[in-house]
């Protein structure tokens, strides 16, 4: 609705400007939670905000931030409501009460919370059957971009909603997605890419270890670090569309090549007795495949090995 | 030595330019001992080549190579021998043989086979017991950057054989770093950085699979894996001092927020009967740093919970 519109002048929602436009409450102020509302803050938007745990509102009341004595009376006092909490059972906790339900009937929420798909989607229908106007979204990058160009925004849910938004995201600074109306689509994206950053950061923390055992610094590895940092965007975009239409050209780096590496880093690591849980994992991902009959494909073949058809 | 200077005046080595001038002989002829092969006849050195199963070097042969009628005929015929095998069980099984190590005798062997650091120093400690001057090394990008300003090569070995090797790494392109002097510091990097590559790469192929799943396609994910990806270069280089201090601020993003996010990851992506091996590991390394009261810190401090100190 333009009611949240940075301008004025844009579009008439038929409230008064003075009780809706830019009034936006945060449900959950962690570290995020935070952010947004600084972000807010910082934008000029009328903010209320609330936290189970009393006391974290201090320095965003000092920067004008309104409080609220319960969840009911925060949502309340805005249009949209951001909730940003450590999970759904967090954020179920707090909305699915029937005074917060009943304060937010008719009005927004946008649930910035990182869960599953699954529950993404659970929580979009119950705020369906209780007449609540649903975002489902997910913040790819840290609590220091919030309010930055840096911030990397992903939404799904009703593309009209998504629209009308305009300002709550501009607030946000960053890049914005609508990744379609499917209210899991945000949390399947956030899923798939925190598997990627994450899987990464462990092969990035044991090859410390491994480097520190055979006298190497982390300072000494890391300019070649990032130089195989640096070599992975490509990698991802040449490997996609092989990926989608089930060909894996394994030329010049085959299935076989790979795990002959893989098995020297396990050999190296667990010789200076450092775990290699996670490369023996990946190893025997890529020995299935090689079993199956995959030996000369690609290494994304085993996206498919180990997926669903 | 200046032998294999580009540049004829360059240096007097004692040698008619004639015979030893730019010479080298590839042990190796799989799809990195080709193309090594190739930049090496590119930049017309005198190349001899040989390979264990006959007939891998017709093309070679027809692009002006010389061929060998055994690995013994092939290093007698240049001053630098360039070994490029699947591991060091191949590189041993044809260099330490009686013929073989005394043609090489007096001449160099540079060691381009990935395989361990221990591997690495075991062979150098036979090179030096049988006369042969022997520089380790191991090439961090794929065939097709051989030969190109996009090669990237570590070396560790003697520093003067290394400098004497300038027309050598001329021909091979790319950027050339000398480790040191420890002859198992080329392959002490080679495994800690792909250790990052290959534990990135299984969480890509995982994530593809994860999303396909959840009914989003690897060419829909992939421009956002690309921005997960160049996240990294600079992550690590924040963390490398952190890793090498011992000091770990998990402001922002402490491991029991990391956590839940692998949490989610292995739910979704065992709910879909997809495995989570790797994911498991990975979080239960993080698991175990927080048990051990570091739940508070960054996520590398699991480098020096799983590492030796």
């Amino acid at each position: 609705m333009s009611t949240y519109s940075t301008s004025p002048s844009t579009g008439y929602s038929g409230h008064l400007p003075a009780e809706g436009a830019g009034t936006v409450t945060v449900l959950g102020l962690g570290p995020m939670g935070r952010a947004l509302t600084g972000a807010f803050l910082d934008a000029g938007l009328r903010t209320t905000v609330w936290n189970r745990t009393p006391g974290r509102d201090r320095e965003l009341l000092d920067r004008g931030a309104a409080g609220a004595a319960s969840a009911a009376e925060a949502v309340a006092a805005s249009e949209v409501t951001v909730v940003c909490v450590v999970n759904y059972d967090a954020a179920d906790a707090v909305l699915r009460q029937d005074e917060v339900a009943a304060a937010l009937k008719g009005r927004t929420v946008v649930n910035l919370t990182a869960d599953t798909p699954a529950r993404a989607r659970d929580t979009a229908g119950w705020a369906a059957a209780h007449g609540i106007r649903y975002l489902d979204g997910a913040i790819m990058t840290p609590t220091t971009t919030i309010g930055t160009p840096d911030a990397v925004f992903l939404h799904s849910g009703p593309a009209d909603l998504y629209e009308e938004l305009a300002s709550v995201r501009q607030a946000l600074g960053g890049t914005h997605t609508h990744l379609g109306e499917e209210p899991g689509r945000a949390a399947a994206y956030d899923i798939a890419l925190l598997d990627i950053f994450w899987t990464a950061m462990a092969g990035y923390a044991h090859a410390l270890a491994v480097a520190r055992a055979e006298g190497v610094s982390a300072t000494e590895l890391a300019p070649f670090a990032q130089g195989i940092g640096a070599i992975l965007p490509p990698v991802f975009a040449e490997t996609a569309a092989d990926a989608d239409a089930g060909t894996y050209s394994g030329e010049g780096n085959p299935l076989t090549s790979a795990v002959s590496s893989m098995a020297h880093i396990v050999h190296v690591s667990e010789a200076h007795g450092i775990d290699a849980g996670v490369m023996r994992a990946a190893e025997g991902m890529a020995r299935r495949a090689i079993g199956l009959g995959h030996g000369e494909d690609g290494f994304i073949r085993i996206a498919e090995v180990i997926g669903r058809r």
